[in-house]
């Protein structure tokens, strides 16, 4: 928008918007005007919770997921499994894994996945932590809940290594047709795994 | 999400940033996360950015529109048109009609539509200031930008109505073919006015 037309605060709150995954340059000014229009509503609100947002989020120090707390809000849920540890790439699959109450387990969070083309190697990732946490022996099964792409793969490969001096058993998530999916949208590698790693009805 | 995943400060921030336009739950957490992330570069100054829009934003006395001055920004550049005034139902009509570069006239925000079945009548626009500013005899021309809808059409012939004791010319934008835009694809309407309203080549 030309600079012209609403005072700097304005411009900028509208370029802050824009740079929030999903909102473009014509979104955020809806936002931008939607919130005006919400002041008290929802700007007031917003702008105090990102406020707290920044003063009080923490990376937990045991899984490395985010909470205003550390340890964070399932790393103190006592009656969460201690033998089984899923290991995923991200706070958003961990949250997407905890609405599907997928697991009772706890988690880590690796915080990426190796990718030698982007230049994240070992070192960038919550590895050293993982393995002071199977160390402690306490963990039977790591599950490996990355995402089945090419760096994720390369991830489970190099973890599942890195934890073989251990006696736990490492999974994997399972391959298959989505549930809802309908085959004639699937890709042949899902199809092949799918058929590969078929289960008795 | 369940709430025992995070902290409540996590998922009110969730919560409100589901409440924009174009956002819903899923890309609300998306956003949360990217703003965790970017805690430094994107949440904090968001966070101030939101605090100096909620203390600073007020409405403009004289055409309705929101900035960060009374009168706003628009109002006080002594170049614009005091002759023509174009009449928009918000603030973001009137951010796109400066993007385009439509005017070099002066704006009256109504703030709405007239729209019975809403409950939206005379009394909840900006109508009183707008006859105001016309009776004060500078204006020649009044340019109705509403919406091609209904309640838009309706406000357009109630302002026409309205201002009828004035000796100033009331028009409205044409109707058309969208520049880019393709025969097949539009519809019976506006074919038909761009028929009607054909211009010599």
């Amino acid at each position: 928008m030309a600079s012209n037309v609403v005072g700097p605060e304005i411009e900028r709150l509208i370029q802050l918007l824009a740079r929030l995954p999903g909102l473009g340059p014509r979104s955020a000014r809806r936002a931008a005007l939607h919130l005006i229009r919400k002041r008290e509503p929802l700007l007031a609100p917003l702008a105090d919770a990102l406020r707290v947002a920044h003063e009080r989020i923490v990376v937990c120090s045991v899984c490395g997921s985010v909470d205003t707390r550390d340890p964070c809000t399932i790393c103190c849920e006592e009656t969460r499994d201690r033998s089984t540890l899923v290991v995923v790439e991200s706070v958003g699959d961990l949250w997407a894994l905890e609405r599907a109450n997928a697991t009772r387990g706890r988690y880590h969070v690796l915080g990426g996945a190796l990718s030698p083309l982007d230049g994240v190697g070992p070192d960038d990732l919550n590895l050293a932590s993982l393995v002071g946490r199977v160390a402690e022996g306490r963990v039977k099964e790591v599950v490996l809940a990355v995402n089945a792409t090419v760096d994720g793969q390369t991830t489970a490969h190099y973890i599942t290594e890195l934890l073989s001096p251990y006696a736990i058993k490492v999974t994997r998530l399972a391959h298959g047709v989505p549930v809802g999916g309908e085959l004639d949208y699937l890709d042949d590698g899902t199809l092949a795994a799918a058929m590969r790693q078929r289960t008795v009805f």
